[in-house]
């Protein structure tokens, strides 16, 4: 490859990475905006977390259509096709977590309108929310910094983030039996928190991929265990 | 590209097509097993669903290397590089929905081992399981005829499909506010039905793969109206 063209094509890996980063940063605004709205019963919040999920969609197909022309005409290898496929994969996670966050807004949207305000439980969905955001920029940062360590920490995050959501079902359920007038709010604070779940479930995925972007070695559905393991082998390398 | 290669790499590229049909297979296999365990109660099929998913994952990860393999020796263009990527988003959606399907599996043991039988709306469950796993099998039978008509019937079933269970939940919420013997149960069966709307969700996404597999043309995010107006156009033209 000429010098030139390499040139143009390290722009071009530099530029889709870029884009990555900045759809994640979309996507983490979504989240905040849905929980503090969520928070504030403000619904115009809510209105615009349901309309700027479009631009969302966007940038997940401008994206994938840099990767196929990167692929179609630099014809990458090893690192540099590694990086490619891991982009095309994460902007699909990326794009399934603002759908998330468009179905909170949806869902707090539907019981503030509907004045439901007997549960509030939503300090210990916001708590939820917090983690499943700081499980998303821990997951951008392994990108951007091509840092493996991060899978490890998300599968564990991963595993509390369901088991908050299992604890909270359970809260929900004794509540709804205590008092049946509570049932329609806590079916939907029980969807928002899957909502929130799923967000977790995505960041952790992102981390697994740039594990296989930096070692080229597919970590998913690998167990806690094992990836402890391997981490371990690695610092007695 | 000598004709000995070029006929390699026409082998590889069915092998891989091949090879998402047989995952496809597998994971209708896995569907249809949790549902008839649900029928029936036979704690020893759920254990075999949720056991064989791993043979689900390990499909991905295959086929995924395949892929790799394939563009990184072959350097697809065109139609065929859009074949590659296709595969590689369609077995991630054949992944989660086995993955829906495990979870169908440990839910369902769930409920009868802890014997709540109070109120079987296995009925309506298995209906909307029937109709998930019809929409799956189209979505297959397109990749395999590579046939673009098939993403407006689904994006239509899959609206029916969230209708649906917005429709059980409203029922299930009515029981549960009758009886709040009946919540856990009922709660049981939201999730279930939930992880059945999903299955429907990753079939619509594979019909949308296909249309851009076969016209090179992004519709996810279109809607069901405007996908109407082009299939006119398409017709008229």
């Amino acid at each position: 490859m000429s010098e030139h063209i390499s040139k143009q094509f390290d722009m071009e890996l530099e530029t889709i990475r870029t884009r990555v980063l900045q759809m994640g940063g979309l996507v983490e605004q979504q989240i905040i905006a849905a929980l503090d709205a969520l928070s504030e019963g403000d619904i115009a919040k809510f209105d615009k977390v349901i309309a700027d999920d479009v631009h969302v969609n966007s940038m997940e197909v401008t994206i994938d259509d840099d990767c196929q022309h990167i692929i179609a005409r630099r014809q990458p290898a090893a690192g540099d096709l590694r990086m490619v496929i891991t982009v095309i994969k994460t902007i699909t996670d990326l794009e399934r977590i603002g759908d998330e966050a468009q179905k909170i807004a949806r869902m707090g949207k539907t019981i503030y309108e509907a004045e439901r305000f007997q549960v509030p439980r939503f300090r210990e969905v916001k708590k939820m929310g917090q983690n499943a955001l700081r499980m998303l920029r821990r997951a951008l940062d392994a990108f951007a910094r091509l840092d493996p360590t991060a899978a490890l920490e998300l599968l564990e995050a991963d595993q509390h983030l369901d088991d908050d959501f299992a604890a909270e079902v359970r809260q929900l359920i004794t509540f709804m039996m205590e008092d049946p007038r509570t049932i329609t709010m806590s079916i939907d604070t029980m969807f928002i928190s899957k909502a929130i779940e799923r967000i977790g479930d995505h960041a952790k995925n992102i981390s697994e991929y740039v594990v296989y972007l930096v070692k080229g070695k597919d970590i998913r559905h690998t167990s806690i265990d094992q990836l402890k393991r391997e981490a371990l082998g690695d610092n007695l390398a």
